[in-house]
């Protein structure tokens, strides 16, 4: 391996050389202290980049945008508000989407064609463009705007979600910021999720890494099993560390991948722990699966159960209903071969309940973070998934979101 | 078709003719007011016998039973208990699942061979069998003893749900009850059913009658997307009503299979209206689908959805959630085709948002049923979903479940 990976304190998207961002409040959002709602991130130099994006078959304008144009793997900024989707918006949502990219390519002096863009916010409202056309000729980038930005992009987030590691001797940064909240349940990416770094990447190795960094990350987490239509993780690398281009197999490769699937992970634990409503995180470990897509599946369903969100919330020691959410997943288990342990206590062994100690169970329940832990024994796969506890929070957020 | 179908006042699972039923508190709920736990189903005469079980691949103990004893298409009886699900309960499970339908059989006077078990309650706890066997002693059977029997199948349900339907001049009759609440989202059954008639009706039809009844009804309902370890629905049809024995094509097939239709959408109904924490029930229809497939998969992603539940709940008319759950439902849409109904007024047509009066659809969405339904416009499949709709009640009734 080459260097170790480090968590850069403070670290945020604009911590890779060459980064810039800036945010301003357009009006889009309803004001309150403090509040941004659009935003623009800048590479100085041109980049490689990928994207991931909901697989809904109702995609919002911005989605299709930057699938029209990412093929061509190549980008220089990001423009993204929040308040508003821009998704079941039909030919003029597409219109306002392309508008907004090129009053972005304008405000930082690029082609618009370098230019992706991203919204967050309610369906089926158009873009306020006359906002938005003033509001971005405000905004400022600076060298540590990622902090504005991810402002910016916040809705019912209670905490933003940064994150920066460097590799070695600062080899190369990669940093990132995320959304999250409600409608999480991404089918292969999250709410809204920006990366960069100033790696020189070959363009097919950052396809794969990030798919593979989002397929252990944002596709392991879960709010509420509702997928959005706005999905969307950007990865754009600028090249301005100076390495020797990555690519499959060459020397950077595993620890560029290691240093993105932690910072894809950190992440994604962010967006499941502030869940709309959410007091704890739950991390579900499914161990022993017979391949790794049955380990995914069953993790993702226990940590999106209804029942099981609730019972964590209440501090309710109701492991049947772990049983019952496994078993319900579509992966072939054997009842008489599970053990199932709730942080490091073991409550059904070979099928068979366990007794337990009720109040130890408590304390866990009642912790910040909820390990729970299937063991199938049916072969050696594992995987971690991630969520929230469920309380009438997210109900009372949800029940009256656009009024 | 052979006469028509009308409903019986005060129906229930004993109406037709021959059944009595019975039930008991044993002491394995918590004592209230009025609460029974324990009953038992009856017939004097043999019954030919069908049943539909939980898809969980976790089954409980009396499932097990059930599905060992239904291939021989024959029973008589059925013990059924609440406060205890005997599920994840090892080789203890079924001994006493066995031992329960030994006592009934003695207490009815017929082999246990003809007696069917079924349990609702906690997951992972074993059967208090002193209880059970004091309390089957105490059961007394009588011809009204229906409503009894469904007192004591119910849990957190509020209500209960109880209905019969005859058809033509008393040719035969069709009785139901069932429970629901809570680990709803049936793949072959609801909590628990059990369904009576006295029409001789052929085995191999009754089958094939049950399963197309239950495509229609259970299957179509959700109130949280964890599909129970316990789902059961049992029909006994005893013959007293002397008519020709139905089966496939023969004169009685089509009225029969509309009344049973009818009765378990009836009792599904119920069962999605009275949800854990529900105050109104949700009714999505999607027509216009390519096949019967998608127009079921997409009517049940939508009732599914918590973000739409819990906008129904607080008469929010934020329809964009429920394009977006039919986006991420799986099946082939195409945006710029969908019209979109909530009762009968039109909000999106052709994929694009039409302006509305909000206070229309508020009322819309404070009725006790509130319809959505969408066109589709690819084909010429329709199937409707029920569910209700999400609210904090939800949460306190299962954050607390054990405790």
């Amino acid at each position: 391996m080459e260097g170790k990976i480090e968590f850069v304190p403070a670290g945020t998207v604009t911590s890779p050389r060459g980064f810039r961002a800036g945010a301003t409040y357009a009006g889009i959002k309803k004001k309150t202290n403090d509040v941004l709602d659009l935003g623009i991130l800048f590479s100085e130099a041109p980049c490689v980049a990928a994207g991931i994006f909901t697989t809904n078959r109702i995609k919002a304008a911005p989605v299709v945008l930057c699938q029209e144009r990412l093929p061509s793997g190549k980008a220089q900024a990001v423009v993204v508000n929040s308040g508003c989707a821009n998704a079941c918006t039909g030919e003029q949502g597409l219109a306002d989407a392309a508008e907004v990219a090129e009053l972005a390519a304008q405000r930082v002096g690029i082609s618009p064609e370098g230019v992706l863009v991203a919204s967050t916010g309610v369906i089926g409202q158009t873009l306020p463009m006359e906002l938005i056309r003033a509001g971005i000729k405000q905004v400022v980038l600076s060298e540590d705007g990622g902090h504005e930005l991810e402002k910016a992009i916040m809705t019912t987030d209670t905490l933003p979600k940064e994150v920066a590691a460097k590799v070695g001797e600062s080899q190369f940064i990669i940093g990132g910021i995320a959304k999250g909240s409600g409608m999480i349940h991404p089918d292969l990416a999250t709410m809204l999720c920006f990366l960069t770094t100033d790696a020189a990447v070959d363009i097919d190795f950052l396809r794969v890494a990030l798919k593979r960094a989002a397929d252990v990350s944002f596709n392991m987490v879960s709010v509420d099993g509702d997928t959005s239509t706005n999905d969307t993780v950007l990865l754009l690398a600028n090249g301005l560390a100076g390495n020797e281009p990555i690519s499959q197999g060459s020397k950077l490769a595993d620890v560029f991948q290691q240093a993105l699937d932690r910072i894809c992970i950190y992440l994604a634990k962010c967006v499941a722990g502030d869940g709309e409503g959410a007091n704890r995180l739950i991390e579900v470990t499914v161990s022993g699966a017979p391949g790794m897509a049955e380990a995914r599946l069953a993790a993702r369903t226990v940590v999106s159960s209804p029942l099981v969100k609730a019972a964590v919330y209440g501090g309710d020691p109701n492991w049947g209903r772990v049983m019952a959410a496994v078993g319900r997943s579509g992966v072939e288990v054997v009842e008489s071969k599970i053990d199932l342990y709730i942080g490091n206590i073991c409550l059904v062994r070979g099928g068979c309940p366990l007794p337990f100690n009720k109040e130890e169970i408590v304390a866990i329940l009642r912790s910040p973070e909820v390990p729970i832990s299937l063991q199938l024994n049916l072969g050696t796969a594992t995987a971690t998934a991630w969520g929230c506890d469920l309380s009438e929070e997210y109900v009372v957020i949800n029940s009256h979101y656009t009024t």
